[in-house]
């Protein structure tokens, strides 16, 4: 222990040089949303750079308290809405790797801008429960729970709903404005499956969609190649 | 703390003769599938009943470990296959509603038979990571992941496939003989959503469902008429 | 386990009797934040009754989830400010108690409205990081971490900021014209310490007071007047 | 929600007197040690009483803040030794049985004294890490390691070590004066097995023990004599 | 923030560049098996090497899902027993280590194979609670709890046992053909102590050994020759 | 994973030569208390060093069992009181930094000394609940709950008391000779806001605080002379 924090002194330096000549590029991915063992953590690019791996959240070596700013614990991204999909939804999402502030303080946040008739589809985050308030507009918005039962209604300006950890859930736009919603997340990664595109835009195997649809071979065939980026000439 | 012990004398008696003329029925529900903090906890018939509510797992009071028995940790009732669905697949789940001893310790497990061709449609455990061994047969079995990426590959006879927590996933028997499967989870409750019935079984609303999915009223009409019980005449 | 599930049968009923005469009103606790084991958990008003305990979160047995509603996921209290204090400050506080659907999901949030000039003061919460929203408005807002450093900033409308776990935070409006903010928290009871009150309004020997701050007694005496509720005439 | 609210004036009183007619007892087992979420939680007595089963700790509904007191969070039965063992063991153990405050802040400890080469057994926490701190004395203490490699030494007056949670470890006294240790762990019920009796206590069969430890039947048949304390006379 | 994503650009490179000249070998161990906050972590031998410590799981920073095979979530080496000990077990212990899909996702496996008369000595795992599937046999199975009650049985073929995480438990075959079962774990590491060996292989101190059994220094010498490797010749 | 085993076996020399050159400076913060997934993790400093950041505990990878000695697991820094500051109070704390046996299994401790009349002033860990141990003395010592209801009393030799997570506390010596006590943590890092420096010694804005206490900025300034050390002439 003692010989640890000599071995210290020089080694900072060390470390220094070596990443002036060397700038060292790792990630660790961290395992769990559970308590901090730290006020905070703010990852230290000094050691790194953070990757944005396909959704994937990655973390670093923590920068000293005196290194972090106020900056890394404010987000100023959401102020208007994004870019819109073809289904009418502008999705803007807050995790560590755009606010380093939230690494592993276990939450995570969306601005979600639907325009009028447009929808969220049918998805579920593995690892989060959201909770979803409605800044402006008037959204049909529901869930289906494991009996199949689902819980939907109309929320309008100022309303908040709970879709419970890893449930399916989804949102149209029903007013006549656009709808712009904010929801939060207690997982720095909650994860996504849109159900069309996990079932149609992956590549499972077309006779086990057959025979769990009771569709067609032809009928699998045109929703794969409205989903299957692959299948989109 | 010292009178609390010296109630507990007279009010043990009490509580049977309370028992005897108002067989208290309550259920409480567990929150979590954390650490446990005894042992065990074999739910105690003397304070009510175990009530199967549409899948929800319930506890009660434990008994003393002097009226807990070796069979509430054994289960027997996995030795054949259940019941087969029209999908050619037979399910055996052990919970701590049918298997007392699995109750707080954070594992529950299924048995599952897929006949020749038959299918365990694309689904998901909301809370749990699954281990499937295949005891009997061959089948095709994957997963998507939040990238839209399906790992899926042919599992023979004792191979071991681990489908991650809340991700999508599904088997086919590919095989010349039926297929024997056991699961075991990571959660004494994983829960259930079948992404056909969850969709199409559930009342989503039909334009909402349009719009996702990019089919027309009759075709989404055809596929609620297949998943939904209320729609089925 | 087979006998459990044989005297459910009757003791529902009984039970129904039972309470219709003996209206039976218990609380339990529930004693963490962690993953739930069913997909919600709305309290059952059939086996007693939620009660506010001082802010504290009190949990019931379940509801099935045929008796559940969607209203139970939806809350609609926030839609406009609450009632403002002497430091212009008004929280709408949506935990379990009147908002169902939060139960074992390991969420809650809260809106605060402040008028121009107003003080949300120095405070923590001992179970929850924050996300606070800025609605409408513009804030001096910050916190202290362990190392006494201050991190604060001035917030304008669509910004976030994240206050981590534990840390005393604080907000003040420098605008013209009424703030409304949005903190959501990752526990259902995130608790609250509000410094002030804390030091000055539970009773804490003066003595001790006077020590840690190097204030005369004179001076202490003026701070508890101010904020010991017993002490205000 | 509303209901329930209203429901609750009438029970509060109701309850009472359903209770000063059949003094209701049930114990909750609590699953877990996560997170509190709740500032405490001190058991009512007045919803039944703590009953002592073998060792597992049982909770209740929680008192109000407004009824629970400072001596709930005092513990002061540990100031002497407790009655020695015939190893030369005293241990006095504080739990929420008899700390009621402990109850689901994930703590606990106990006060160990060692006569002079009295020795506390191989045993082992399932559910805890122990940091023992030498409050007088001399004493042998070690653990072993999932590599059958094991860690020991001489501890003096002041000096703690740290047991990792559910590794075998032990004590003797091998100072020339009594031993007082006062351990700590991080879970409200850490159990406890010892291997002794465990083994040789239990009613593990013969045959299967004389495999496991190559000894003959009489060996097995002596040691089983010593601790199984249905074979004592 | 920004700048992070800048220097990822030209790092990416220069890293791969770093690892051809210095294969950077270095291994985090896990500190816990909580909720994943990705879908899933294979470690990625680009930047380092996963060693295998006497039983002890590291972890690497992840693969990209691009990078990321089917493979990787497939286990075949439990199709066949493993090499039999003198007690006439063979255990396959899948891991992280050998089945890097199970990586953070809080479950592995073992396969035991016991031939007839063999035995599994009495064990514990200090991290994980155990479901044990007979797939072949008949085997008499059982653990103990803290109030050292015994809770065995014979299971036959079919049948699964439940081992409450952390307690004593122990097999024998006594049937008349082998017996090959699959143990599931809610822990990527369950951790093992083996009774005999933890106590007469660790080097424990005779003299206490000799107090905890009532066993003579010639007993204890010889139980400690069977077990200790150092002092077998 | 079979060739990532083969890249092991070169790559251990490469590094150490790596190292020799290069000596790595890294650390990583772990990001929570949760189940340990090993024995025991003692940093290993071939790989890196402890940095102590301003209280901040990091982690390494950890060392081989073998590499391990006992003398990590054992603290003999408290066995006399530490520097007083100039409130009469004298901490020594022990946590991964300094003792690293602890790293990873969820517990630290610290002995605090106070002088006659001397105070520990009011604060509070963000992480744990604390256990302390009067071991010599008389002390003033109570916390205060989310009800603004302060709990405190008296406490003497050999008196335990619990400070629920979070929760604000203080302890005075009302005694006339020193008192020592000696806390324990349920996190490796609890983590600490003493409340007169956070308010007073970080910078928050004068006129929130003004505010927040009704005070003069007069009072304030006075109040921030005392904590503030950019303000300490």
């Amino acid at each position: 222990m003692r010989q640890i924090q000599k071995r210290e002194m020089l080694s900072q330096n060390t470390l220094l040089l070596l990443l002036a000549i060397f700038p060292l590029s790792f990630s660790i991915t961290l395992a769990s949303d559970p308590d901090p063992v730290q006020d905070f953590c703010i990852p230290n690019p000094k050691f790194g750079s953070i990757r944005t791996i396909h959704g994937m959240h990655t973390i670093l070596p923590c920068k000293n308290s005196s290194e972090t700013n106020t900056e890394d614990f404010v987000f100023s991204g959401a102020k208007a809405a994004g870019n819109f999909s073809n289904t009418g939804l502008a999705v803007i999402s807050a995790s560590p790797n755009n606010f380093p502030g939230l690494n592993t303080l276990g939450m995570s946040f969306a601005r979600a801008d639907i325009k009028v008739g447009g929808i969220n589809p049918p998805h579920f985050h593995p690892r989060a429960t959201e909770l979803v308030h409605v800044v402006k507009g008037k959204v049909y918005s529901g869930f289906v729970d494991s009996n199949n039962k689902v819980f939907s209604t109309i929320l309008e300006e100022g309303e908040v709903m709970v879709f419970p950890r890893g449930l399916v859930h989804f949102l149209m736009n029903i007013g006549d404005k656009p709808a712009t919603l904010f929801g939060s997340f207690n997982s720095q990664n909650p994860g996504l499956q849109k159900i069309p595109s996990t079932l149609f835009g992956s590549g499972i195997d077309e006779e086990l969609l057959e025979k769990a649809f009771g569709l067609s071979s032809k009928q699998i065939g045109a929703l794969r190649k409205k989903f299957d980026p692959k299948k989109t000439s």
